[in-house]
């Protein structure tokens, strides 16, 4: 197999594009070898070319002019991470309709303008390819759309936000969640500003852009609902442990009948599920499908060099594929309409405090009974002459359950707001 | 983008066989859409045509005639899922030559004759893929050699055999060795002859293929040492749960400097480590390389849809790639040796039985001490008189500590013979 050279452009020098640059000049030799390209940073548009930089690269990559990119016609790809949504964006469209290949690590874009994009691919007949921009080095967009191609997967649960499920493993070694995000930001994992992190919005982009591959339906971040897990007590996580549970920010993107769910919130996650052994700063993406059951996806969610990886397979797998038009460029081939939020079937966990006196408990019930809510469990305790009662509901429609909460916290005999989390507990075994 | 029709045939038409035809059929329109290409199956072969079938394909399909296959020019792609060495094996060596590209699900023929057949599709300028030999629909092979491109992986660890993981899974709940075969087997999880899964040799099979992708050097399954898991009893089992771990039939390849290492053998798997909550009949495959620290892949390991499923994602690779030689055909690109076994690096939970009396404990350290095994921990029982002692050490060479157990046999204090398990604790993290 002949060597081909192949000149590539960056958009953005940062830490993931300099260990792009980088990872390609080290292992340009098993690129090669496995693929017969080798590829060449030529050019990175940066906003200052002067500024002084960790990874140096060659002399004349770094430039600031955006149309020595675009109009270069030696440039076979271009990897986006910059990251931002202008004029990133605008950037990737000029290039896409100018018959450029792109690959992008920038979720946020995809999340909210992959229309657009596809539609600039579609004209200038080429492929975007996006795999990290969910998940960093997990493989879920390839594995989602070449090997599960005649699996109809109907759920894709996931952590994707290593910041959050740092914070919740911390703390269930007891330490408190301001403590737990102060050793986040120390560590690297969480920003100055956590907010995008510990609000659920980062993870409701990436499930957005799972569910659009996924179904096949264009999902956006607007039509995900997100939780964050800013509300986390240490009391939720020790409810988790009397569960045999422990609370996780866990995305869900789910297939009931001919409309999607995609939801984002902090989740009571049973021991003995695959979710629940991801630890610290890693991610999990379990996909449930017809023929394959479940394959649940391990591994760092985030980090530049992990982005890199990413980036350089997908630059590799449209170089492997340019020929063929192997894949339909936008994975969204239909129109989904989105369940109604309160019709997702879920099973709940409630906790609530009520007065220690006859016949609360039979009120409660009623309030389940009336929503046609079935308990699975029931553990009544006594806390200083005031009860506390944790139930498991069995699946049931998440408006059902609300409806049920709003009825309880009406009553005389309850004390405080009942907390509900949802229960992820059941396998595709 | 045009749809173009692709006639395929089927080395056999059994369980995996039907599945490929079923799902060719009920997702045409899905893999239409996805892929510009309809798969059909236009013909398969079998030794008996007339037999009666669970799923009847087309008329005209069936044919007992391999030349019939062969020698048509329309068939673009061959499906072997017949199994066994021959007569599968020369059929899949003339169809390569004769320029077919195959795809393959047959563990027993990767694993021993890679060489032979990577020549083949080399001669013929065609693919062999072979992702269904391995752990059925996990898509281990496709993340090894398109997603880790630039990962250097120096580590596969894995539970590739579910009948094994299955009954270990079940002793952990009391369950005897023989009762949980039994079971396995009324499951359909174990053969009547239960040999090839328990003794480890297909588990052995599956790391060699592993191996060879990993790190681009052939490794075929006579360099695999392999231990199965007949001798585990329960009081194995209770000792991994006392050491906060559990007993899993594990695969490992390692690259030690220029050297590999690939063996399978019953290990104690840390319950924190990813591997450690797989549960029942499915597989896991942990990848541990440079850019992406480790990434896990779990999900059924078996299964005729779940088998099928990887087959046609293969064979769509194949479609969408076979233009642009996207891959180097055969992985395998360089020689590396092999690492003396005593050599690889490992740390060890150990068991003695002694007598409790001044002194053996110093012996016994000693015995390690002389080899320069460290202890990491270390634990005394009494029982009825005697004592026992269970320790863990610290990574060390495998002979070593091997050495070490036979000193330690031959004291004369001691009262068994010691017994050592491979512990897999550390993560990449």
């Amino acid at each position: 197999m002949a060597s081909v050279d192949v000149p590539v452009a960056l958009l953005g020098y940062g830490t993931v594009g300099a260990a792009v640059d980088r990872l390609l000049i080290e292992n340009g030799d098993e690129i090669e070898r496995a693929t017969g390209h080798r590829l060449r940073v030529v050019r990175a548009l940066v906003r200052d070319s002067g500024k002084e930089r960790e990874h140096q690269p060659a002399s004349d990559v770094l430039t600031t002019d955006f149309e020595s990119i675009l109009e270069d016609d030696s440039i076979a790809l271009v990897a986006e991470v910059m990251g931002g949504l202008e004029p990133t964006g605008s950037y990737v469209l000029e290039l896409l309709r100018a018959g450029k290949p792109v690959v992008s690590a920038n979720k946020q874009l995809l999340a909210r303008r992959s229309a657009d994009l596809f539609a600039a691919a579609a004209e200038g007949d080429v492929q975007l390819r996006f795999e990290a921009s969910v998940c960093a080095a997990i493989p879920v967009i390839k594995v989602l759309r070449e090997s599960l191609v005649v699996t109809n997967v109907h759920r894709v649960l996931g952590i994707v936000n290593g910041t959050t499920n740092f914070i919740l493993t911390r703390m269930e070694s007891g330490t408190g969640y301001e403590e737990a995000l102060a050793e986040a930001q120390r560590l690297g994992y969480a920003e100055a500003d956590p907010t995008e992190d510990v609000s659920g919005a980062d993870a409701a982009a990436k499930m957005a852009i799972l569910a659009t591959v996924a179904f096949g339906s264009r999902v956006e971040l607007g039509d995900v609902r997100y939780e964050g897990i800013e509300g986390i007590k240490p009391h939720h996580v020790a409810a988790a442990y009397t569960e045999s549970a422990v609370i996780r920010l866990v995305g869900s993107a789910t297939l009931v009948g001919d409309a999607v769910d995609v939801r984002v919130g902090p989740a009571f996650v049973d021991r003995h599920h695959p979710l629940a052994s991801v630890d610290g700063p890693f991610n999990a993406v379990m996909l449930q499908g017809d023929a394959i059951r479940e394959i649940t996806l391990e591994g760092p969610g985030a980090g530049g060099v992990e982005t890199a990886s990413a980036v350089i397979a997908d630059m590799v797998s449209v170089l492997g594929t340019n020929e063929t038009g192997f894949l339909q460029n936008d994975a969204s081939w239909r129109s989904l309409e989105r369940l109604p939020p309160g019709e997702l079937p879920a099973r709940f966990y409630v906790h609530v405090e009520v007065d220690d006196k006859p016949g609360v408990l039979a009120h409660l019930a009623e309030c389940f009974a009336e929503e046609g809510v079935s308990i699975a469990t029931l553990a009544q305790h006594l806390v200083d002459g005031s009860a506390a009662l944790d139930l498991v509901t069995h699946e049931a429609p998440a408006g059902r359950v609300e409806s049920a909460l709003d009825a309880a916290a009406r009553l005389g005999d309850v004390r405080s707001t009942p907390e509900a989390f949802r229960l992820i507990a059941e396998r595709g075994l």
